[in-house]
């Protein structure tokens, strides 16, 4: 399939219609690159409702008629993870640009055969980490990877909330490919996690944890903790990423302060030699920093996204979130469930390098 | 030395006029339960500075002296850990009763010893949990010894702020004794923790953990993780307690509403069985319960520590926060240290039993 | 035109493709009451753009087409209040039911008008105040009528951001008829305002006010004060509802707790006989009430305006924000500006009373 | 009396061992200023509980002894404001320096006989505007008088929380005088309000207003408008500051973020003759200024305004918050007692000017 000139939209179907795919489905239709043809459910009549009574789409169960339409030349799947193997290779073999709801595939092995058929045929595989399309977690990246913030010395990450107990995962792999795809996608080149722990709990006897903590060592020293919870009462997004040179602090539960950047001043050397009164005139002046909330501007981050998928189409080059960024977050995954049924040990991250 | 007579102030002498012993000055002073006799302090002037210009209370470099004033019957000791065997052991065996600013000794080793000193000899000797005596840890006790919250499942504090690098210590020691003692103080009879993880991080090459993890697992399944954090811009004190009937929040940093009990609803059970709609509808109805806040009163954590501290040597029976409490909290930080030493590998709680 | 059967859908048209106009098409077309056909806008291409470009609805600038179409039972206009009158008389004198965005009309005589006109036809006509639809505004309104609460005492509402200084109208009359709407929404039979005061400022010389602050004289003695502004960087959307009985606090930014419901304890005839002591206590009592916020279902306020407009269709009965309440709203407002223009002048509602 | 040599400490005594008292009582103590000779109250046993046991300070009933007592230079008053006049005019008339807890006096002929005699024996009256000496506020003033913030163009104050209803006073004489005071503080040099207007309820039948509305007109066209509340459930102190610069808001409630500084970016003049689009497009440039939150110190502002005490005592020069300007807060107070007496009308201030 050839490459579409830049004037024409690209014809995209949205492969499931269930919590996720309306809103491929209203962001394909918002964009002038995209011309959305079809949506496909196995569910036809649960598409028809998503495409409501007043659409020119064409809602359809048959995913072979689908990937038979010349007219597509785009397929963007939001179907349970455990499908996304069969349906992304079909696409792929079918010559369709490929894009997937996290996580990339069930298991690495699934994603691995996924990133080379794409890479084979030349084709675009983008998975869908949204978040990293949001203007606050593009600005973080822009921090550290100019330094901003000097080097990366921890990042924390808490995302708790009441959620829905999984049927088929636990809270690991439902929420935090969020944490670990912003991870990934914020780093400077050269710095990657090495190893990683898991220690969870099943709270309610769900048969999978539903209360996770994920600790990453990176090749730098530094260290990454996520915090996923589905039955917390509380709310809570924030991540704090603490620099060399500054801290930052993201709430994004804070709409008109999303992102907070604090000077830090304590330099250990220099107090290790100082006194008691010393220290704590030491203390107040590593506080006496301003702190600066940047503008952001307020885009909805599925719609960067979108745009992010037309150009890699269009350019031939990987997207920003491409099949390999998907893949290096299952790798992290599967040391984490490694970890959490052996007692936390800390299990080390082949996976990512050779990824 | 014999009991003092419920009428009489019990004289007691204060030892470290540092950042903590002004509090225990000021606390001592306005308690009708004691006479305060002296502050002692190797650097008397300090002393001098902490009673001010106008105070009748002798401020006094010779501990000798203070241990050998019939009158004062206690001794409240607020000096370095690394000094607390040395300072309160010569108490003990001066026939004072003791309090101890935490942690209660530099090892379980020490503890022990303490302990052991104190219940031969029938002195009370107290461990100064502060936190453990607000009004917000005083009903958390309570909602969990009745049951009002059900069988606790996890518990999750985060204890973060700027904060001075300590030359002795890391992170670790000097905050979660904190959240390890108020762990201590909640527990119901019989539950307990069993092993503990620990990952911790030394930010700013300071020799020493600046950012901490600990993962606590207790013998009921439960979990309780905990994160002190030195270098953290934001400040904050957050503790969920999730249990098998509510989940509570408790926010330190809001007076106005330092308690939140959230009724919980979700049943595992039920929502496996059902269809994709339903569960939907169920997880609105699961967040449907209302939330309480609790009136609270407003009083210092340490004038009702004042107090326990006077009912145990009147009545010759443990402070709630005893030495035996102390210890455990200790050996918890033994065993995280060894932890984090080794990766973050679990390790056993023999001492916590053994205790 | 005879009133629908209940199973068949209301034809509807909107008029305005503007900033309201959308919401009012992607809520028709959710509705299973309504049938959308027609968005109508003098600038046909913004109509079209509002559609996207895979609706079945037709896109017009002419309104005379719409009104002689005999699908459309309802009309739903979303123009700038200038225009409200000539629109919705016309769609009254096609027999259409209309549904106006507020305010009802650009005058209280306009507005008598439409009313009159509505009620000789038999139409309902309909003031889309939608905030009084938000389950927050409902469970007010219920906690007032039923008692819970006591008697109203006072309520204090703010509503502040950066808003778009309009080129026709201060910023009391675009924002502060959602205060009022919802006021008189949640009084009470028998309750009303009978006089308003009103001062502003015109910060930035833009010949209207950009600040204003009303301050309403109910005829129970009560008061309610509106601070509304367009020009507060921090965005605040707050009201406090003082009864007899308890007080609610109404934040409109926490999702999570937007409701909070205090008892209150404070009698003045006891505090004045009693001594600094007593009187410290009673303090400390009264604010020993807890506080429950009550859960609330999360549902969009359109969707149930919607849903109370097709009621009062089917039903032949009127609203509950009928054209009358948004004549009351209007001459509140006309009074606020009189008083406003001759230095916070206490106005009476003579007005309201006749409306 | 002579002045002080700059190395001796001020002899001070305080007057009134109530609510304040204490805290002057403790700040007197902890200064090398001063040395604090006396506590004087009706009832002699407050005192004495005031000072506690361990206190070489003076408690007493006879205001005459303290006043003759030739050590005493100073003398600071917290009794009732109804006692102000008689107590601070012997003081003066003993050649005593005097500084008054706000209210300066219960009216203003007697607050300006204060203000005369001082000037008249060249001593120092000072009235204890404890928020002014504020790190915040002193900021606020200096961005004000520095001109960062641009001509001022509009503040709102929120002072509410529960309260005790007073026996002798109504809210706005309890709390106004903060925000009056503030407001006097920060304004540049010739910037001065000319009106006001006041709205009031007395909600609990308590004989006196329990919610206030002060709105303030200014020789500016500026507008101030201060919300004081007795019997919010919630506790709000916020200020916002509109600029022709930049927009400040303080809320003192959030110590790690007091003071926000907001770039301000709306030019009316320029969104006038812009299409819709365009507005849509200025309004988000006027919201991307960043937000600067400066740190402050955490100091009590008490220390602070006895230091200026100090200064003023020392240097035979006024306090930055004289008798003056407490006659200035008065003058307001009664302005809109007037104004609250006849129905908000809006009163002039020519006492202020002449004051």
């Amino acid at each position: 399939m050839s490459v579409n000139s830049s004037h024409d939209p690209i014809g995209v179907a949205v492969v499931g219609a269930g919590y996720w795919g309306p809103n491929l489905v209203r962001n394909f239709q918002a964009s002038t690159d995209f011309r959305l043809r079809w949506l496909c459910d196995l569910d036809v009549s649960r598409a028809e409702r998503v495409l409501g009574g007043y659409s020119t789409v064409q809602a359809t169960k048959d995913l072979a008629a689908v990937l038979a339409d010349d007219t597509v030349q785009a397929v963007a799947i939001a179907t349970p993870a455990g499908t996304h193997l069969e349906v992304a290779m079909s696409a792929l073999r079918a010559g369709k640009h490929v894009l997937v709801e996290k996580p990339l595939a069930a298991s690495s092995a699934q994603g691995r055969a996924l990133v080379a058929e794409a890479e084979r045929r030349g084709l675009s595989l983008m998975c869908d980490h949204t978040y990293c399309y949001t203007p606050a977690v593009l600005r973080i990246r822009e921090l550290l990877h100019n330094g901003e913030l000097g080097e990366l010395q921890y990042l924390d990450s808490v995302r708790i909330n009441l959620g829905l107990v999984q049927r088929d995962i636990d809270v690991m792999w439902d929420l935090a490919p969020h944490d670990l795809s912003i991870l990934d996608f914020i780093l400077p080149p050269g710095v990657a996690p090495v190893a990683v722990a898991a220690h969870g709990a099943d709270r309610i006897g769900a048969g999978r944890a539903c209360v996770a903590y994920l600790t990453l060592r990176l090749n730098t020293g530094a260290i990454a903790h996520i915090h996923v919870n589905w039955l917390s009462p509380v709310k809570i997004r924030t991540t704090i990423i603490g620099g060399s040179k500054r801290t930052l602090v993201w709430d994004d539960l804070n709409p008109s302060q999303r992102l907070s950047i604090f000077d830090r001043g304590v330099d250990v050397a220099s107090t290790e030699e100082l006194g008691d009164e010393q220290r704590r005139d030491m203390l107040v002046s590593y506080r006496s920093g301003d702190m600066v909330a940047p503008a952001l501007t307020e885009r909805e981050a599925l719609r960067t996204m979108v745009e992010e998928y037309a150009r890699s189409i269009r350019s031939g080059t990987p997207a920003l979130t491409d099949g390999r960024s998907g893949l290096r977050v299952i790798a992290i995954l599967e040391a984490a469930s490694r970890s959490l049924a052996d007692g936390g040990r800390l299990v080390e991250l082949v996976e990512w390098t050779e990824a």
